[in-house]
Protein backbone atom coordinates (compact mmCIF):
# COMPACT_ATOMS: atom_id res chain seq x y z
CA UNK A 1 0.00 0.00 0.00
CA UNK A 2 1.11 3.56 -0.98
CA UNK A 3 1.50 5.91 2.80
CA UNK A 4 -1.46 6.95 4.01
CA UNK A 5 -2.07 10.68 4.02
CA UNK A 6 -1.33 11.85 7.65
CA UNK A 7 -4.26 14.16 8.63
CA UNK A 8 -2.35 16.54 10.71
CA UNK A 9 -4.56 18.17 13.41
CA UNK A 10 -2.48 20.98 14.17
CA UNK A 11 -2.38 22.57 10.55
CA UNK A 12 -6.63 22.27 11.32
CA UNK A 13 -6.39 23.44 14.78
CA UNK A 14 -4.09 26.72 13.50
CA UNK A 15 -6.30 27.84 10.73
CA UNK A 16 -8.69 27.65 12.63
CA UNK A 17 -7.25 29.47 15.40
CA UNK A 18 -5.91 32.25 12.55
CA UNK A 19 -9.49 32.44 11.91
CA UNK A 20 -10.52 33.00 15.29
CA UNK A 21 -7.80 35.61 15.95
CA UNK A 22 -9.33 38.41 13.35
CA UNK A 23 -13.17 37.61 15.01
CA UNK A 24 -11.66 38.36 18.77
CA UNK A 25 -9.53 41.52 16.90
CA UNK A 26 -13.33 42.92 15.45
CA UNK A 27 -14.93 42.13 19.04
CA UNK A 28 -12.09 43.99 21.03
CA UNK A 29 -12.64 47.03 18.77
CA UNK A 30 -16.12 46.99 19.58
CA UNK A 31 -14.78 46.77 23.18
CA UNK A 32 -16.30 43.21 23.81
CA UNK A 33 -13.28 40.65 24.89
CA UNK A 34 -14.38 37.22 24.37
CA UNK A 35 -14.07 35.51 28.05
CA UNK A 36 -14.18 31.49 28.79
CA UNK A 37 -14.21 30.49 32.21
CA UNK A 38 -12.45 27.38 33.17
CA UNK A 39 -13.10 25.24 36.30
CA UNK A 40 -11.49 22.99 38.20
CA UNK A 41 -12.00 20.50 40.88
CA UNK A 42 -9.27 19.09 42.78
CA UNK A 43 -5.58 18.85 41.73
CA UNK A 44 -5.51 16.06 39.38
CA UNK A 45 -2.14 17.07 37.78
CA UNK A 46 -3.27 16.18 33.60
CA UNK A 47 -6.75 18.23 34.51
CA UNK A 48 -4.49 21.39 35.77
CA UNK A 49 -2.20 20.99 32.65
CA UNK A 50 -5.53 20.71 30.50
CA UNK A 51 -6.54 23.98 31.99
CA UNK A 52 -3.70 25.47 31.85
CA UNK A 53 -2.79 25.06 27.92
CA UNK A 54 -7.07 26.39 27.30
CA UNK A 55 -5.84 29.96 29.34
CA UNK A 56 -2.63 29.80 27.48
CA UNK A 57 -4.58 29.86 24.10
CA UNK A 58 -6.98 32.41 24.94
CA UNK A 59 -3.83 34.85 25.77
CA UNK A 60 -2.87 33.55 22.52
CA UNK A 61 -5.84 34.31 20.66
CA UNK A 62 -6.22 38.18 22.26
CA UNK A 63 -9.48 36.49 24.78
CA UNK A 64 -9.60 36.51 28.21
CA UNK A 65 -9.59 33.84 30.91
CA UNK A 66 -10.82 33.21 34.18
CA UNK A 67 -10.01 30.08 36.57
CA UNK A 68 -11.85 29.04 38.91
CA UNK A 69 -10.02 26.24 41.09
CA UNK A 70 -12.17 24.34 43.74
CA UNK A 71 -10.75 22.31 45.90
CA UNK A 72 -10.88 18.24 45.96
CA UNK A 73 -13.75 18.17 48.49
CA UNK A 74 -16.37 20.58 46.56
CA UNK A 75 -19.78 19.03 46.66
CA UNK A 76 -22.41 19.44 43.80
CA UNK A 77 -24.29 21.98 45.30
CA UNK A 78 -21.42 24.26 45.84
CA UNK A 79 -20.28 23.41 42.54
CA UNK A 80 -23.04 24.36 40.99
CA UNK A 81 -23.91 27.31 42.72
CA UNK A 82 -20.62 28.58 41.51
CA UNK A 83 -21.70 27.72 37.53
CA UNK A 84 -24.65 29.93 38.23
CA UNK A 85 -22.75 32.76 39.12
CA UNK A 86 -20.75 32.31 36.21
CA UNK A 87 -24.14 31.94 34.30
CA UNK A 88 -24.84 35.61 35.70
CA UNK A 89 -21.64 36.63 35.09
CA UNK A 90 -22.30 38.95 31.81
CA UNK A 91 -18.49 38.84 31.40
CA UNK A 92 -18.51 35.78 31.18
CA UNK A 93 -18.99 34.27 27.35
CA UNK A 94 -18.00 30.46 27.83
CA UNK A 95 -18.15 28.20 30.97
CA UNK A 96 -15.65 24.89 30.57
CA UNK A 97 -16.02 22.89 33.49
CA UNK A 98 -12.41 20.06 33.32
CA UNK A 99 -13.39 16.60 33.73
CA UNK A 100 -13.08 14.15 35.11
CA UNK A 101 -14.36 16.02 38.31
CA UNK A 102 -14.05 14.18 41.74
CA UNK A 103 -16.14 10.86 42.79
CA UNK A 104 -18.90 12.78 45.34
CA UNK A 105 -19.64 15.19 42.49
CA UNK A 106 -22.81 14.36 40.70
CA UNK A 107 -20.68 15.07 37.07
CA UNK A 108 -23.79 15.22 35.05
CA UNK A 109 -26.17 17.62 37.54
CA UNK A 110 -23.24 19.71 36.76
CA UNK A 111 -22.47 19.74 33.36
CA UNK A 112 -26.59 20.47 32.67
CA UNK A 113 -26.44 23.72 35.18
CA UNK A 114 -24.57 25.27 32.29
CA UNK A 115 -26.46 27.69 31.55
CA UNK A 116 -26.99 26.18 27.40
CA UNK A 117 -25.96 29.85 25.67
CA UNK A 118 -22.46 29.68 27.67
CA UNK A 119 -21.95 26.14 26.78
CA UNK A 120 -19.05 26.33 24.75
CA UNK A 121 -17.79 22.77 25.43
CA UNK A 122 -20.80 21.12 24.73
CA UNK A 123 -21.85 19.36 27.33
CA UNK A 124 -25.52 20.00 28.43
CA UNK A 125 -27.74 17.36 27.86
CA UNK A 126 -29.90 19.80 26.03
CA UNK A 127 -27.31 21.11 23.62
CA UNK A 128 -26.41 17.50 22.86
CA UNK A 129 -30.59 17.51 21.92
CA UNK A 130 -29.92 20.87 19.78
CA UNK A 131 -26.98 19.07 17.64
CA UNK A 132 -28.51 16.00 17.31
CA UNK A 133 -31.89 17.94 15.71
CA UNK A 134 -29.56 19.71 13.79
CA UNK A 135 -29.65 23.35 15.37
CA UNK A 136 -27.33 23.23 18.43
CA UNK A 137 -24.55 26.49 18.64
CA UNK A 138 -22.34 24.20 20.18
CA UNK A 139 -21.36 20.27 19.58
CA UNK A 140 -19.23 19.21 21.90
CA UNK A 141 -15.76 20.45 21.00
CA UNK A 142 -13.71 16.98 20.14
CA UNK A 143 -16.39 16.15 17.82
CA UNK A 144 -16.59 19.19 16.32
CA UNK A 145 -13.34 18.99 15.88
CA UNK A 146 -13.49 15.92 13.92
CA UNK A 147 -15.41 16.65 11.05
CA UNK A 148 -12.82 20.19 10.98
CA UNK A 149 -9.95 17.65 9.96
CA UNK A 150 -12.41 15.96 7.69
CA UNK A 151 -13.87 19.13 5.87
CA UNK A 152 -10.09 20.73 5.86
CA UNK A 153 -8.94 17.71 3.95
CA UNK A 154 -12.27 17.54 1.90
CA UNK A 155 -12.73 13.82 3.28
CA UNK A 156 -16.50 13.15 2.11
CA UNK A 157 -18.99 12.52 4.38
CA UNK A 158 -21.78 12.25 2.49
CA UNK A 159 -23.06 8.67 2.22
CA UNK A 160 -20.00 7.40 3.60
CA UNK A 161 -20.30 4.74 5.88
CA UNK A 162 -18.93 6.10 9.93
CA UNK A 163 -18.52 4.16 12.46
CA UNK A 164 -17.62 4.98 15.86
CA UNK A 165 -16.10 3.06 18.56
CA UNK A 166 -17.42 4.49 21.87
CA UNK A 167 -20.65 6.29 23.03
CA UNK A 168 -19.49 8.64 25.65
CA UNK A 169 -21.42 11.66 26.12
CA UNK A 170 -18.93 14.26 25.06
CA UNK A 171 -17.85 11.96 22.60
CA UNK A 172 -18.96 8.74 21.04
CA UNK A 173 -22.89 10.01 20.82
CA UNK A 174 -22.51 14.01 19.71
CA UNK A 175 -19.42 12.79 17.00
CA UNK A 176 -22.52 10.01 15.58
CA UNK A 177 -25.30 12.34 15.76
CA UNK A 178 -23.11 15.05 13.67
CA UNK A 179 -21.65 12.29 11.25
CA UNK A 180 -25.54 11.64 10.65
CA UNK A 181 -26.22 15.11 10.06
CA UNK A 182 -23.97 15.11 7.03
CA UNK A 183 -25.15 12.26 5.97
CA UNK A 184 -23.32 9.69 6.85
CA UNK A 185 -24.79 6.25 7.41
CA UNK A 186 -23.27 5.69 11.41
CA UNK A 187 -22.83 2.84 13.47
CA UNK A 188 -22.20 2.88 16.89
CA UNK A 189 -20.27 -0.02 18.76
CA UNK A 190 -18.87 -0.20 21.99
CA UNK A 191 -18.06 -2.95 24.82
CA UNK A 192 -21.09 -4.66 24.29
CA UNK A 193 -20.91 -5.08 20.69
CA UNK A 194 -20.32 -8.96 19.95
CA UNK A 195 -17.90 -8.25 16.59
CA UNK A 196 -15.88 -5.16 16.10
CA UNK A 197 -13.79 -6.03 13.36
CA UNK A 198 -16.70 -7.19 11.31
CA UNK A 199 -18.69 -3.85 11.82
CA UNK A 200 -15.22 -1.82 11.66
CA UNK A 201 -14.65 -3.71 7.90
CA UNK A 202 -17.47 -2.10 6.61
CA UNK A 203 -16.45 1.46 7.47
CA UNK A 204 -15.09 4.27 5.29
CA UNK A 205 -14.61 6.25 8.45
CA UNK A 206 -13.49 4.94 11.51
CA UNK A 207 -13.52 7.07 14.76
CA UNK A 208 -11.99 5.29 18.11
CA UNK A 209 -13.07 7.14 20.94
CA UNK A 210 -13.04 3.98 23.19
CA UNK A 211 -10.04 4.61 25.46
CA UNK A 212 -7.80 1.69 25.09
CA UNK A 213 -4.58 2.24 24.19
CA UNK A 214 -3.48 1.01 20.93
CA UNK A 215 -6.96 -1.07 20.63
CA UNK A 216 -7.74 -1.02 16.51
CA UNK A 217 -5.59 -3.25 14.81
CA UNK A 218 -4.62 -2.97 11.02
CA UNK A 219 -6.21 -5.74 9.99
CA UNK A 220 -9.42 -5.17 11.22
CA UNK A 221 -10.51 -1.92 9.27
CA UNK A 222 -10.84 -2.05 5.33
CA UNK A 223 -8.14 -0.81 2.78
CA UNK A 224 -8.05 2.94 2.09
CA UNK A 225 -10.41 3.75 5.37
CA UNK A 226 -10.10 6.94 6.67
CA UNK A 227 -8.90 6.30 10.47
CA UNK A 228 -9.65 8.91 13.57
CA UNK A 229 -7.75 8.58 16.44
CA UNK A 230 -9.82 10.29 19.47
CA UNK A 231 -8.70 8.35 21.71
CA UNK A 232 -6.54 9.70 25.21
CA UNK A 233 -4.21 7.53 27.22
CA UNK A 234 -1.83 7.69 29.80
CA UNK A 235 1.54 8.65 27.81
CA UNK A 236 -0.14 10.53 24.99
CA UNK A 237 -1.24 7.31 23.49
CA UNK A 238 -4.38 6.83 21.04
CA UNK A 239 -6.75 4.11 20.64
CA UNK A 240 -5.44 2.94 17.49
CA UNK A 241 -2.67 0.84 16.29
CA UNK A 242 -0.62 3.42 14.18
CA UNK A 243 1.74 1.11 13.31
CA UNK A 244 -0.30 -1.58 11.83
CA UNK A 245 -3.41 0.80 10.70
CA UNK A 246 -1.04 2.95 8.68
CA UNK A 247 -0.33 0.05 6.33
CA UNK A 248 -3.84 -0.25 5.61
CA UNK A 249 -5.60 3.18 5.85
CA UNK A 250 -6.14 5.66 2.85
CA UNK A 251 -5.76 8.93 5.63
CA UNK A 252 -5.05 8.51 9.67
CA UNK A 253 -4.72 11.05 12.41
CA UNK A 254 -1.27 11.09 14.44
CA UNK A 255 -0.97 10.87 18.51
CA UNK A 256 -0.68 13.65 19.16
CA UNK A 257 -1.28 15.74 16.77
CA UNK A 258 -4.97 14.34 15.82
CA UNK A 259 -8.27 15.34 17.23
CA UNK A 260 -6.47 17.05 20.35
CA UNK A 261 -5.36 20.51 19.48
CA UNK A 262 -8.57 21.09 17.52
CA UNK A 263 -10.58 20.19 20.60
CA UNK A 264 -8.99 23.74 21.87
CA UNK A 265 -9.04 25.89 18.74
CA UNK A 266 -13.01 24.61 18.78
CA UNK A 267 -13.15 25.67 22.26
CA UNK A 268 -12.09 29.01 21.34
CA UNK A 269 -14.03 29.46 18.41
CA UNK A 270 -17.26 28.75 20.12
CA UNK A 271 -16.47 30.84 22.75
CA UNK A 272 -15.93 33.71 20.25
CA UNK A 273 -19.10 32.38 18.53
CA UNK A 274 -21.09 32.78 22.13
CA UNK A 275 -19.39 36.43 22.69
CA UNK A 276 -20.78 37.97 19.21
CA UNK A 277 -24.03 36.57 20.06
CA UNK A 278 -23.86 39.43 22.81
CA UNK A 279 -22.89 41.97 20.23
CA UNK B 1 -38.17 -21.33 6.76
CA UNK B 2 -40.70 -21.93 9.68
CA UNK B 3 -42.96 -18.96 9.82
CA UNK B 4 -42.26 -16.29 12.07
CA UNK B 5 -43.33 -15.19 15.78
CA UNK B 6 -45.93 -12.31 15.26
CA UNK B 7 -45.05 -9.67 17.44
CA UNK B 8 -48.45 -8.38 18.41
CA UNK B 9 -48.69 -4.95 19.28
CA UNK B 10 -52.11 -4.93 20.56
CA UNK B 11 -51.12 -7.28 22.84
CA UNK B 12 -48.65 -5.60 24.46
CA UNK B 13 -50.86 -2.61 24.24
CA UNK B 14 -53.02 -4.47 26.61
CA UNK B 15 -51.13 -5.17 29.20
CA UNK B 16 -49.19 -1.50 29.28
CA UNK B 17 -53.26 -0.58 29.44
CA UNK B 18 -53.94 -2.75 32.48
CA UNK B 19 -51.21 -1.72 34.99
CA UNK B 20 -52.01 2.08 33.83
CA UNK B 21 -55.38 1.84 34.60
CA UNK B 22 -54.70 0.44 38.23
CA UNK B 23 -52.17 3.23 38.83
CA UNK B 24 -54.32 5.99 37.54
CA UNK B 25 -57.36 4.06 40.00
CA UNK B 26 -54.85 4.63 42.84
CA UNK B 27 -54.36 8.48 41.63
CA UNK B 28 -57.90 9.39 41.91
CA UNK B 29 -58.15 7.65 45.18
CA UNK B 30 -55.50 10.58 45.92
CA UNK B 31 -57.93 13.20 44.36
CA UNK B 32 -55.51 13.67 41.45
CA UNK B 33 -56.94 12.47 38.27
CA UNK B 34 -54.41 12.29 35.12
CA UNK B 35 -55.34 14.97 32.70
CA UNK B 36 -53.52 14.75 28.78
CA UNK B 37 -53.94 18.13 26.91
CA UNK B 38 -53.84 17.58 23.10
CA UNK B 39 -53.12 20.38 20.42
CA UNK B 40 -54.97 20.06 16.60
CA UNK B 41 -53.57 22.81 14.53
CA UNK B 42 -56.08 22.61 11.03
CA UNK B 43 -58.77 20.36 10.10
CA UNK B 44 -56.58 17.42 8.40
CA UNK B 45 -59.07 14.43 9.23
CA UNK B 46 -56.08 11.95 9.68
CA UNK B 47 -54.78 14.18 12.53
CA UNK B 48 -58.61 14.05 13.54
CA UNK B 49 -58.73 10.70 13.98
CA UNK B 50 -55.49 10.35 16.04
CA UNK B 51 -56.06 13.26 18.19
CA UNK B 52 -60.02 11.25 19.08
CA UNK B 53 -58.36 8.13 19.54
CA UNK B 54 -56.39 9.30 21.94
CA UNK B 55 -59.08 11.20 24.02
CA UNK B 56 -60.78 7.89 23.94
CA UNK B 57 -58.29 6.15 25.21
CA UNK B 58 -57.99 8.68 28.26
CA UNK B 59 -61.78 8.19 28.79
CA UNK B 60 -61.84 3.94 28.59
CA UNK B 61 -58.21 4.09 31.41
CA UNK B 62 -60.19 7.01 33.11
CA UNK B 63 -57.87 9.60 32.70
CA UNK B 64 -58.77 13.40 31.77
CA UNK B 65 -58.52 14.40 28.19
CA UNK B 66 -58.40 18.13 27.06
CA UNK B 67 -59.34 18.80 23.92
CA UNK B 68 -57.44 22.41 22.23
CA UNK B 69 -58.39 22.86 18.49
CA UNK B 70 -56.92 25.93 16.64
CA UNK B 71 -57.56 27.26 13.64
CA UNK B 72 -55.59 26.62 10.29
CA UNK B 73 -53.87 29.76 9.87
CA UNK B 74 -52.91 29.59 13.69
CA UNK B 75 -49.21 31.04 13.79
CA UNK B 76 -46.04 30.12 15.28
CA UNK B 77 -46.46 32.61 18.17
CA UNK B 78 -50.31 31.89 18.57
CA UNK B 79 -49.61 28.37 19.29
CA UNK B 80 -46.56 28.95 21.41
CA UNK B 81 -49.07 30.86 23.96
CA UNK B 82 -51.31 28.17 23.86
CA UNK B 83 -48.70 25.62 25.00
CA UNK B 84 -47.24 27.81 27.58
CA UNK B 85 -51.21 28.33 28.71
CA UNK B 86 -50.90 24.52 29.79
CA UNK B 87 -47.78 24.48 30.75
CA UNK B 88 -48.90 26.26 33.74
CA UNK B 89 -52.03 25.13 33.58
CA UNK B 90 -51.51 22.52 37.12
CA UNK B 91 -54.69 20.27 36.12
CA UNK B 92 -52.50 19.30 32.86
CA UNK B 93 -49.79 16.58 33.38
CA UNK B 94 -49.49 15.80 29.81
CA UNK B 95 -49.02 17.48 26.53
CA UNK B 96 -49.35 16.45 22.83
CA UNK B 97 -48.65 18.48 19.85
CA UNK B 98 -50.54 16.22 16.76
CA UNK B 99 -48.28 16.85 13.99
CA UNK B 100 -47.77 17.38 11.17
CA UNK B 101 -48.76 21.18 12.08
CA UNK B 102 -49.53 23.54 9.25
CA UNK B 103 -46.35 25.07 6.85
CA UNK B 104 -46.37 28.03 8.57
CA UNK B 105 -45.64 26.75 12.24
CA UNK B 106 -42.22 26.31 12.99
CA UNK B 107 -42.87 22.99 14.50
CA UNK B 108 -39.64 22.81 16.21
CA UNK B 109 -39.93 25.75 18.33
CA UNK B 110 -43.87 24.69 18.96
CA UNK B 111 -42.92 21.31 20.08
CA UNK B 112 -39.33 23.04 22.12
CA UNK B 113 -41.76 25.15 23.78
CA UNK B 114 -43.67 22.35 25.91
CA UNK B 115 -42.38 22.31 29.66
CA UNK B 116 -39.99 18.97 30.08
CA UNK B 117 -41.91 17.65 33.02
CA UNK B 118 -44.74 17.67 30.74
CA UNK B 119 -43.14 16.10 27.70
CA UNK B 120 -44.99 13.21 27.67
CA UNK B 121 -44.93 12.52 24.17
CA UNK B 122 -40.88 13.08 24.39
CA UNK B 123 -40.85 15.63 21.38
CA UNK B 124 -38.64 18.22 22.62
CA UNK B 125 -35.11 19.04 22.28
CA UNK B 126 -33.87 18.70 25.53
CA UNK B 127 -36.15 15.65 26.20
CA UNK B 128 -34.13 13.54 23.64
CA UNK B 129 -31.16 14.63 25.29
CA UNK B 130 -31.54 13.44 27.95
CA UNK B 131 -32.93 10.43 26.46
CA UNK B 132 -29.68 10.13 25.04
CA UNK B 133 -27.61 10.69 28.24
CA UNK B 134 -29.73 7.73 29.69
CA UNK B 135 -32.02 9.47 32.29
CA UNK B 136 -34.59 11.01 30.48
CA UNK B 137 -38.49 10.50 31.23
CA UNK B 138 -40.31 10.54 28.63
CA UNK B 139 -38.60 8.44 25.46
CA UNK B 140 -40.54 9.80 22.58
CA UNK B 141 -43.68 7.36 22.13
CA UNK B 142 -43.42 5.27 19.28
CA UNK B 143 -39.51 4.82 20.05
CA UNK B 144 -40.42 3.71 24.08
CA UNK B 145 -43.09 1.14 22.28
CA UNK B 146 -40.96 -0.31 19.98
CA UNK B 147 -38.40 -1.08 23.21
CA UNK B 148 -41.91 -2.70 25.32
CA UNK B 149 -42.47 -5.19 21.79
CA UNK B 150 -38.72 -6.60 21.86
CA UNK B 151 -39.13 -6.63 26.17
CA UNK B 152 -42.51 -8.08 25.60
CA UNK B 153 -41.42 -10.94 23.59
CA UNK B 154 -38.15 -11.22 25.39
CA UNK B 155 -36.16 -10.42 22.42
CA UNK B 156 -32.67 -9.91 23.40
CA UNK B 157 -31.20 -6.88 22.23
CA UNK B 158 -28.15 -6.58 24.20
CA UNK B 159 -25.05 -7.26 22.14
CA UNK B 160 -27.75 -7.29 18.99
CA UNK B 161 -26.82 -5.44 16.01
CA UNK B 162 -29.71 -3.31 15.31
CA UNK B 163 -30.39 -1.13 12.16
CA UNK B 164 -32.58 1.50 12.32
CA UNK B 165 -34.06 3.05 8.47
CA UNK B 166 -34.81 6.81 9.26
CA UNK B 167 -33.70 9.28 11.32
CA UNK B 168 -36.79 11.44 12.44
CA UNK B 169 -36.38 13.47 15.59
CA UNK B 170 -39.52 11.31 16.81
CA UNK B 171 -38.59 8.49 15.40
CA UNK B 172 -35.70 6.88 14.19
CA UNK B 173 -32.93 9.07 16.18
CA UNK B 174 -34.77 8.23 19.21
CA UNK B 175 -35.46 4.86 19.09
CA UNK B 176 -31.40 4.85 18.10
CA UNK B 177 -30.83 5.98 21.26
CA UNK B 178 -32.63 3.50 22.80
CA UNK B 179 -31.52 0.46 21.59
CA UNK B 180 -27.87 2.19 22.51
CA UNK B 181 -28.83 2.07 25.92
CA UNK B 182 -30.35 -1.18 26.16
CA UNK B 183 -26.13 -2.24 24.39
CA UNK B 184 -27.58 -2.69 20.82
CA UNK B 185 -24.62 -2.03 18.48
CA UNK B 186 -26.60 0.56 16.20
CA UNK B 187 -26.62 1.73 12.57
CA UNK B 188 -28.43 4.25 11.43
CA UNK B 189 -29.28 3.98 7.76
CA UNK B 190 -31.10 6.66 5.26
CA UNK B 191 -32.11 8.25 2.11
CA UNK B 192 -28.47 9.15 1.87
CA UNK B 193 -27.31 5.40 2.95
CA UNK B 194 -25.51 3.92 -0.65
CA UNK B 195 -25.93 0.21 0.00
CA UNK B 196 -28.48 -0.35 2.39
CA UNK B 197 -29.65 -4.04 1.66
CA UNK B 198 -25.83 -4.98 2.89
CA UNK B 199 -26.61 -2.64 6.08
CA UNK B 200 -29.63 -4.15 6.70
CA UNK B 201 -28.25 -7.99 6.04
CA UNK B 202 -25.71 -7.62 9.47
CA UNK B 203 -29.04 -6.85 11.15
CA UNK B 204 -30.66 -9.32 14.24
CA UNK B 205 -33.01 -6.29 14.54
CA UNK B 206 -34.65 -3.81 12.00
CA UNK B 207 -36.34 -1.05 12.64
CA UNK B 208 -37.89 0.50 9.44
CA UNK B 209 -39.29 4.24 9.74
CA UNK B 210 -38.42 5.19 6.26
CA UNK B 211 -42.30 6.51 5.52
CA UNK B 212 -42.16 4.68 2.28
CA UNK B 213 -44.98 1.94 1.71
CA UNK B 214 -43.80 -1.52 1.47
CA UNK B 215 -39.84 -0.63 1.19
CA UNK B 216 -38.22 -3.59 3.18
CA UNK B 217 -37.44 -6.55 1.04
CA UNK B 218 -37.62 -9.97 2.06
CA UNK B 219 -33.95 -10.47 0.55
CA UNK B 220 -32.47 -7.94 2.27
CA UNK B 221 -32.62 -9.37 5.49
CA UNK B 222 -30.66 -11.97 7.35
CA UNK B 223 -32.48 -14.97 8.01
CA UNK B 224 -34.25 -14.68 11.61
CA UNK B 225 -33.91 -11.54 12.00
CA UNK B 226 -36.41 -9.40 14.02
CA UNK B 227 -38.47 -6.95 11.99
CA UNK B 228 -39.85 -4.31 13.39
CA UNK B 229 -42.31 -1.75 10.78
CA UNK B 230 -43.18 1.39 12.39
CA UNK B 231 -44.13 2.66 9.48
CA UNK B 232 -47.27 4.77 8.59
CA UNK B 233 -48.28 5.70 5.21
CA UNK B 234 -51.35 5.99 3.89
CA UNK B 235 -54.26 3.52 3.60
CA UNK B 236 -52.16 1.81 6.68
CA UNK B 237 -49.40 0.02 4.78
CA UNK B 238 -46.20 -0.17 6.30
CA UNK B 239 -42.78 0.38 5.44
CA UNK B 240 -41.92 -3.60 5.23
CA UNK B 241 -43.05 -5.47 2.79
CA UNK B 242 -44.97 -8.09 4.82
CA UNK B 243 -44.92 -11.08 2.72
CA UNK B 244 -41.61 -11.59 1.34
CA UNK B 245 -39.95 -10.33 4.51
CA UNK B 246 -42.34 -12.83 7.06
CA UNK B 247 -40.80 -15.78 4.56
CA UNK B 248 -37.27 -14.87 6.16
CA UNK B 249 -37.49 -12.92 9.52
CA UNK B 250 -37.57 -15.12 12.74
CA UNK B 251 -40.09 -12.37 14.33
CA UNK B 252 -42.05 -9.67 12.84
CA UNK B 253 -44.93 -6.79 13.18
CA UNK B 254 -47.77 -6.82 11.34
CA UNK B 255 -49.60 -3.46 9.91
CA UNK B 256 -52.18 -2.87 11.76
CA UNK B 257 -51.08 -3.85 15.21
CA UNK B 258 -47.43 -3.13 15.47
CA UNK B 259 -46.22 -0.09 17.24
CA UNK B 260 -48.93 1.88 16.91
CA UNK B 261 -51.47 0.60 19.78
CA UNK B 262 -48.20 0.22 21.92
CA UNK B 263 -47.27 4.02 20.77
CA UNK B 264 -50.55 5.57 22.00
CA UNK B 265 -50.80 3.09 25.35
CA UNK B 266 -47.16 4.74 26.05
CA UNK B 267 -48.26 8.21 25.77
CA UNK B 268 -51.16 7.43 28.72
CA UNK B 269 -48.17 5.52 30.65
CA UNK B 270 -45.95 8.96 30.51
CA UNK B 271 -49.38 11.11 31.59
CA UNK B 272 -49.68 8.82 34.10
CA UNK B 273 -45.93 9.19 35.28
CA UNK B 274 -45.91 12.80 35.20
CA UNK B 275 -49.67 13.00 37.41
CA UNK B 276 -47.98 10.88 40.02
CA UNK B 277 -44.16 12.93 40.69
CA UNK B 278 -47.03 15.71 41.16
CA UNK B 279 -48.41 13.53 44.14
Amino acid sequence: MAKPLILDGSRVAEATNQKTMQRVEKLREHGVIPCLATILVGDNPASETYVRMKGKMCERLGMKSLRIHLPEETTTEELCQQIVELNQNPEVHGILLQHPVPSQINERKAFDTIAIEKDVDGVTSWGFGQVSMGFGQFPSCTPAGIIGILDYYQIPIEGAHAVVIGRSPILGKPVAMLLLERNATVTICHSKTLDLPSCLRMADIVVAAVGKPHFVQGDWIKPGAVVIDAGYNEGNVGDVDFESCSKVAGAITPVPGGPGPVTISYLMKHTVDSAERRV
